[in-house]
């Protein structure tokens, strides 16, 4: 069973957007054994939309088209699909109370007819509501192949492709089981974990791959299986991790399936009925908006001081003039007053900080460029590392945001 | 002149990896005049790769070609294109000489006949030397049309299309001139705008095509000409911005050209010398991460308080508790104060607070979720506003964000 993805959209084309759509689409499909057999990305454009419809349909089974569903003249898939399939548009009720209730809601300016045109559907289109915006998905049929349209806003999709397509499709077609089991590590490079595990690597049966998904100083190891016989195929990959873990136990984290990192670190501070704040400087923010990005996290985190410019490190933070002029900002002595500091400010059981240079100039510090110290404090004691992450700001950021969780991780899980 | 980008390996297909690749080619050819015909990803396999060249060739003129260079079995785009051209693969020298020099100076592996093999070409391929990569360019002629095969890894791809490929097209082809134009705007939605500007936009002349890219809250115009004459399309375009501009003066922001909204704010405190703290609740440490993203901004930016919990506004922020009790902890009350306190703290001109319920549960407030109060405090005044992002928590964090830099920027370019 084959998918293809078709993107609309003329800011796809000439590089305004980086389509992130099809590689989650790549990621949903391939989960439900389903491969996908091409990517098209083409512009506004009804004669190129209708020739990518037809070489679709000759080539998959379901065929996924996301963008051109806005409300303006250059939005133009909902026509096109419309008259792909020699069918009409025609106003759908449960549609128009949506849009009309999102607008009422949401939207300070009056709802149009512009507005109200999201509504129209083709004939033939089963619904897809869309809880997070005015265009619908639909659902249409030909020939046994399915295809579906969806708005191009990733958010919106996504949620359309989770709680909708996926679920659908599941009824509609038989999918062989597919289950993979991805192992956290961290701290060890892809080869050097290949060397490692060469052995295990190379006794694995034959219908479990491995992956290595390297990113940013973290390891994924992917084990994957594709059977008829789930249970088999469940015991098979128990077994396999079994005989893998003992190997990589100091480079482990846990299964990405029960959750990132982050996720794992929450649990385990909500069980311990412990709490966390955080001084950032280099990091500028990113471990609280890593942290904040998921709910509920206000059981356990309390805050955190951005301290970005030396003086505020100095009038929040209350750390030491002496300590930056003697040391530098960017040194052991800064991060662990930092650290100390704030986890009394906040009153919490542990505290991170980090201050380093995060490039692509020196700061207020002479230390170079990617150099990172991180500290973490208990009630008892505090302790840091330095790293250097290299000289590109972006990945500086997020390997140091990383190596702190991985930090706190080890503290709180230590027996 | 148009061109066709084909992106293959299968780590594109299952959604391993972002195609960020096309993104770069699209505006790279969009600044030269030739617009991108379609963007196929395909799986290393040979007849999908050869399928995908002919019909590149029937509907481009020029064929980018990026991925499967690499030295093991599953990259056969080399071979694939060989056969495409009716052509054998010979050595060639100075790549030779190139792979054995990355070899004996980066590398600690021994070379092997694998990584030889990367100097092997088609024998009518122009090579083109890849500085940072094993895998060569390889340029390619067929009826007139150009077929460029080039690595899929990212800073080789870039730095051959940037130094070696466009060169190459603009000696062989004459592109015309492409002229883009963006307008910022926000606060109002694409369909309120397009009702608004509808006569402006029916009168356009057909040469010049206007785009809406709507996201969180805001709207971007993209006016976009193509000419053989330079000067007067570009005559022609600021026209028709003059003629725009007055009727949108309200949700007015700048041009994407000069730099996003943040890059606007940050040059404009710069130039006057002013300074920006910020208090973050339910944005959670988004906005200075937004701020930090970009380097240099400790010039204006002194820092934030993430004070995520309550308790945190009240000890580290001094929010009065009986405020919170009274009008609870997302209000007018709240915000403001955030505002005013965390200005004094980091003894900044400008300050900015959120406090509101970004979901998908209520938390240490009863206030509907998707409610935001952002206030902002300068050295004379404070003042704040209420906002409904919805009901979706990436967004609300997100339009939050947004909606924060607009009255910020709205502060500090007011007459």
């Amino acid at each position: 069973m084959q998918a293809e993805i078709i993107t609309i959209g003329d800011e796809i084309l000439i590089g305004q957007i980086v389509d992130t759509n099809s590689a989650f689409l790549g990621k949903a499909f391939n989960k439900i054994g389903v491969s996908i057999y091409q990517i098209t990305s083409i512009q506004d454009d009804r004669t190129h939309i209708l020739k990518a419809l037809k070489e679709a349909e000759d080539n998959a089974d379901i065929i996924i088209i996301t963008g051109g569903l806005g409300p303006t003249k250059d939005d133009i898939t909902k026509h096109t699909i419309c008259e792909y399939f020699n069918d009409t548009l025609v106003e759908n009720k449960a549609v128009l109370a949506h849009v009309e209730h999102l607008f009422s809601k949401y939207i300070s300016t009056p709802i149009s007819d512009l507005n109200r045109q999201q509504a129209l559907v083709p004939s033939k289109s089963k619904v897809l509501m869309n809880r997070f915006g005015t265009a619908p998905g639909m659902w249409l049929e030909k020939n046994g192949k399915v295809f579906v349209s969806l708005p191009g806003v990733p958010y919106e999709m996504k949620a359309l492709i989770s709680n909708d397509v996926i679920p659908a499709l599941r009824l509609k077609f038989e999918f062989p089981y597919i289950k993979h089991k991805t192992v956290l590590t961290y701290g060890v490079g892809e080869s050097a974990i290949a060397n490692r595990i060469e052995g295990w690597e190379e006794a694995l049966p034959s219908h479990i791959k491995l992956a290595y998904l390297p990113s940013l100083g973290r390891v994924r190891l992917r084990l994957s299986g594709k059977s008829r016989d789930k249970d088999l195929l469940e015991t098979e990959i128990e077994k396999q991790i079994d005989l893998l873990l003992p190997q990589i136990e100091d480079i482990f984290i846990g299964f990405e399936e029960n959750g990132s990192i982050e996720t794992l670190i929450g649990n385990q501070l909500s069980k311990l009925g412990k709490t966390l704040s955080l001084a950032e400087s280099c990091t500028g923010g990113k471990i609280a908006q890593v942290l904040t990005a998921n709910a509920g996290v206000s059981k356990y985190f309390k805050g955190s001081i951005v301290s970005y410019a030396t003086e505020s490190k100095i009038n929040v933070l209350e750390v030491s003039k002496l300590d930056i002029k003697s040391y530098s900002v960017v040194s052991k002595e800064v991060a662990e007053a930092m650290a100390i500091n704030v986890r009394k400010l906040f009153n919490t059981d542990y505290a991170i900080s980090t201050t380093g240079n995060a490039g692509p100039l020196k700061g207020d510090s002479d230390a170079e460029i990617g150099t990172v110290w991180i500290a973490l404090a208990t009630k008892n004691e505090v302790y840091s590392q330095v790293f250097n992450f290299g000289n590109h700001r972006d990945k500086v950021i997020m390997k140091a945001t990383n190596k702190a969780f991985e930090m706190l991780q080890k503290e709180i899980f230590k027996k």
